[in-house]
């Protein structure tokens, strides 16, 4: 599969992001989601400041999380994003983070977001700010829809 | 319906729980899910603390949240839990997040654990902690099973 | 010494506030204070959130804490609260963080604020909200002031 | 100034690290401490998980911010982190946060620590683990030693 099919970012878990168990906090991972995609978006080329200045949010509507591993502290981690589904009105981010140290896939996820103007109710990206739709699209192209396209593949 | 087959907890909204956009950040609801479900089990009669100092942990192996409408800080806030799945390796608590002021339902959600041992193997709950399986059976036969029959009883 | 010379709030030390050193992770206690001091405010005849409605910020400008025991997962800890200095255009709220059940003092710390407009320029509170003003002075009459006396005797 | 005195890490601020009063939530400034230290006893040879692993800990006996001016969401932000005083018992860190952009300083601080076994029990760290003393110790000669010499020359 190419592998430019998904954003990736890397970091270290930080210490805080522990708790006594000895492993990285459940909720934790959903920031990470977020950071992930953040990328993606800045990527596409907007930043997502740059987008709530244009008077666009994209609050989150459905988040769901499955945990196969736990993350420890000082792992370095990897974010893979992709838009998995993508309208005028809402868009759905999937997620894999993955410890590239051994090949491990800890997380996998999805967010749903609508895109809403500065007092949250809906609005179509393609009329409020049609450049970052059409981005959007074309990342949603070159991303989610291939790895949607090679998912069916694989189960033929 | 039984106003008592969930558990209840109340609390404010916290300054640092907000984030930019005037409203709760999304993954601080997974934290109040948390709360939640270490309440129901101290209302069953042990409390998280109790448990895995016997050896049981409940790692999160699914979460999932709908974001209905947004909390703000200072809001009054009531989670809702239930256990919806029990079985003697595994189950899963669901949620609703309220405002009661206004009676406006925020969040729905749930969470699956498994339960394993202090180095994360799965094990029995009836052979590893029986009483703590008597009791949370108790406590899904009293919460999670009722709303259940009620919800297929509001279908039929 | 009069107990009623600070403002106290209870709680417990909630799984997601835990590292794995297998307690609470430090930088959480600035935010305790957070709770502690918005309490304060709140017994004062104010809900913060009222106070930044009508557009009063108090931005921290300085912070300091001393750890002295770490609170543990599921303590219930108390945040003892006072304003130790106060003038027209800053304050000064003073904490200790006790776990009652053995008596335990476990942090102990201060916040520096500034009065300020929504854009964080520095206002007069007794101008820009007198109300406000009057109740807080009173506080500190009553708090602040009355600890630091009873701190000059002891070492009198 | 030698501009190696002190260790260096970049990020960009995250949309869950700020509030709504439109910036960094204070407390999160003490997180942005630990990474930087974090990443100058990598530098310094070690690893934090490899200090822990072999027995010793850092936990912080105090910590002090002075915040001047606010980051805001997707800044970047560069902590500078050295050691300003050490000794075999105990080390204090030194830290200022920057935002390169446009050159602002937004917050300076210091946090202290002693070093101990995993049951909190001081240690002298050159009996416990001399080549991490060794390390730090030279860390503190080329850093933190040599900015207080400036300082002081500052001052004459």
């Amino acid at each position: 599969m190419d592998t430019t099919s998904w954003r990736t970012i890397q970091f270290r878990v930080r210490y805080g992001e522990t708790d006594q168990m000895g492993v990285v906090y459940h909720a934790n991972y959903l920031n990470w989601f977020e950071w992930g995609r953040t990328e993606l978006i800045r990527e596409a080329g907007f930043s997502y400041r740059q987008v709530e200045e244009r008077g666009v949010l994209l609050p989150v509507t459905d988040a769901s999380l499955t945990y196969k591993r736990p993350a420890r502290y000082d792992d370095v981690v990897e974010v893979r994003t992709w838009i998995d589904q993508f309208s005028t009105v809402r868009l759905v981010f999937a997620y894999e983070i993955h410890r590239p140290e051994d090949g491990t896939l800890l997380v996998t996820g999805q967010t749903s977001h609508v895109f809403t103007d500065p007092n949250l109710r809906p609005v179509r990206l393609d009329r409020q700010l049609p450049e970052l739709y059409e981005r959007l699209r074309a990342e949603y192209e070159r991303g989610g829809k291939r790895l949607r396209a090679a998912h069916l593949e694989d189960r033929a």
